[in-house]
């Protein structure tokens, strides 16, 4: 076990209801004057924003609005609400919406009080030093930024879309509001990307070569376990309140790093999807279903005792001993039906990614990433574009 | 699954020489001057407190010292901290010990700004309203207390000994540092009954009839195997420092409620114990060693399925459909091999109380509980004296 340190501030309102202790929550921070953030007309047309308006007004909370985020958030409209929160003098930034919201709202908080351009802190330029509080009102689980200290922010340039990420405490939300039942109205599509990041989230921690980190281990295997067992039933009955639940907690646990500590992390697949989804418009979560698999092929015979584990613990493989190789792939096998049965896609054509799409991508990666990427297996341009082949 | 609302703001240093960046760790709170609060004289004799003491010095934090906390911390101590904490104007309280050191550490907090009888926390009197930040160096793997917002200290009376507890956000610690090594020292007895002590603290919560709180029964029961794992290898070697470690990160995790979300925690049994220790100054973990088994041999029948889960996925008994109640009394069994491996006592005659002291104990847990104690099977008198029977 590795040296660490953890620290997870944000307070959690979780369960029925719970958005309307959005103005007592406000008021116990001290802040005056919010802005609420969010995306697509879904918050408005279910009546959620009103709820929000109200709980907020009830408090004597002030507050102004700029909606508009689109998932792959971008930073054309981060400029804006910087913009918008220094003219409105606003000491708080609520995001109502998914990951994406989430993810904007904490980039215009560290941008109000910076005076050079918020995307120094996206392309490594700079590190935040002052930020105003974010909240968060939560509606997908998935992304985990309810809970996280990152924020990833697409800027559209002449070159390409260049999607980068930031890490600061100082983007921790200070609350964040978790009513498993606003989540009863996302496509299936969408509930199964996000129940596939979680588990993305935890492997990128899991699939690590260090050694003796036993608690975290299974404290992963437990949340990767409910996780698998709760989206099937989301997926089947969109009122079932318990295994909404399930996923969106877990989306938290799975990205606070309480199951990170300890371990030396990987990251590479996020590192890959991220090109994927910048360049291509793709759903994160799908990505991630399409790279891990062939990430983990990939890399099986780096460490197969960590994927006989996988196996084993994780996808009920029975142990064999004398064949472990094979319970590790029957492992990532099981993992590939069960992204399937919740309708992941599998394969880099269901979003029209061609073999000739694969050179470019893999020098993306490459080129925001130093000599290699990841830790487990560090890998290089070749050893992508061999991980990506493998998906095709 | 119960809404609920979950903070555990607490920052954590885990690991190697962590106790070096105690001076650093008080300069970010903001802190200028430390009350450095300790128990024995081991502390000292091992260096500890002079590595704490030039830590503080090199980041030109000032400290004044009070020792002498003893286990079941008791109220008179926590005056004198209170007094010498005014006279000095002191901003952070830093408890260098186990869960009694920090526990005090906790009352002084409180009570150095309130104008009443700190006591009025304790005996419910009052809430703390106000309070200075506290922090801890932990010695000892046990009672979470480092990232929790409990505190229990003893008052000694003319009527006997009252061991009361206190729960406010204001007394979780701001941070805690966690360094395994520090642990090597402590007797079998005293590491054992730690573990002890961290598995009842999660049995506390698992033990419910709240259904569907899946993610935190299985994060539960990875905590709990861990803590089981760990601890005979920790016995038997007292310099192996995963074991230590494991254990050290697992009491954290057992009671900063991570592992209580959602369902309804029960209690009884620390509190059917706080008492025994009070009267027999029993170290807390031997004295829940003996009344755990007994309260869920006494309340199998309540909800065996509960039970069953307990033996089929921690104790790793082999599910039986047919004769649950028989697997559940497996679980309950193979759970007190496992603490008699590790050399706790199963038996209130290791702590000298007979039968004719049991009428007297049960009465002591009623007086301060009201008609009931626990919820999973709320407790009378005569059910708390049944279950001391079992443990004669």
């Amino acid at each position: 076990m590795l040296d660490f340190t953890f620290q997870s501030p944000t307070k959690f309102y979780f369960g029925h209801d719970t958005e309307l202790k959005v103005g007592e929550a406000v008021r116990e921070t001290g802040a005056h004057k919010v802005l609420i953030h969010y995306g697509s007309g879904s918050a408005e047309r279910s009546g959620l924003l009103n709820r929000v308006r109200k709980s907020l007004a009830d408090a004597g909370i002030a507050s102004v609005e700029l909606g508009g985020v689109v998932p792959n958030p971008e930073l054309s409209l981060v400029y804006e609400g910087i913009e918008l929160g220094r003219r409105e003098q606003v000491d708080l930034i609520l995001s109502v919406g998914g990951g994406s919201a989430a993810d904007s709202a904490k980039a215009i908080a560290i941008g109000i009080p910076y005076e050079g351009d918020v995307w120094d802190f996206y392309s490594s330029d700079a590190k935040p030093e002052k930020g105003i509080p974010v909240a968060t009102i939560l509606t997908i689980a998935a992304t985990g930024t309810e809970g996280s200290p990152s924020s990833v922010i697409s800027n559209v340039t002449a070159d390409g879309v260049l999607k980068r990420g930031c890490d600061s405490q100082l983007i921790r939300p200070v609350f964040s509001i978790l009513n498993p039942e606003l989540t009863y109205t996302l496509p299936n599509y969408q509930l199964a990307a996000g129940a596939t990041d979680m588990i993305s989230h935890i492997l990128e921690r899991y699939i690590s070569n260090t050694v003796d980190v036993d608690l975290t281990d299974r404290m992963s295997e437990a949340v990767m376990q409910s996780v698998i067992s709760a989206a099937p039933r989301a997926l089947a009955d969109n009122t079932d309140y318990d295994s909404h639940a399930t996923l969106m907690w877990a989306g938290m646990v799975a990205h606070n790093n309480i199951l990170g500590v300890g371990r030396q992390q990987d990251w590479s697949t996020h590192q890959i999807e991220h090109e994927i989804s910048a360049d291509f418009q793709v759903t994160h979560g799908a990505g991630l279903a399409v790279i891990f698999p062939a990430f983990m092929t990939y890399t099986c015979k780096t460490n197969v005792n960590r994927y006989v584990q996988f196996a084993t613990r994780v996808m009920g493989v029975p142990d064999d001993p004398y064949h472990p190789e094979a319970v590790a792939k029957a492992g990532i096998s099981r993992y590939k039906d069960f992204l399937s049965s919740i309708g992941m896609p599998l394969e880099l054509r269901a979003f029209g990614i061609k073999e000739e799409d694969i050179p470019g991508l893999a020098a993306r990666v490459r080129r925001n990433n130093g000599d290699y990427v990841g830790y487990f297996q560090p890998l290089t341009t070749s050893d992508i574009e061999e991980i990506l082949r493998l998906c095709l």
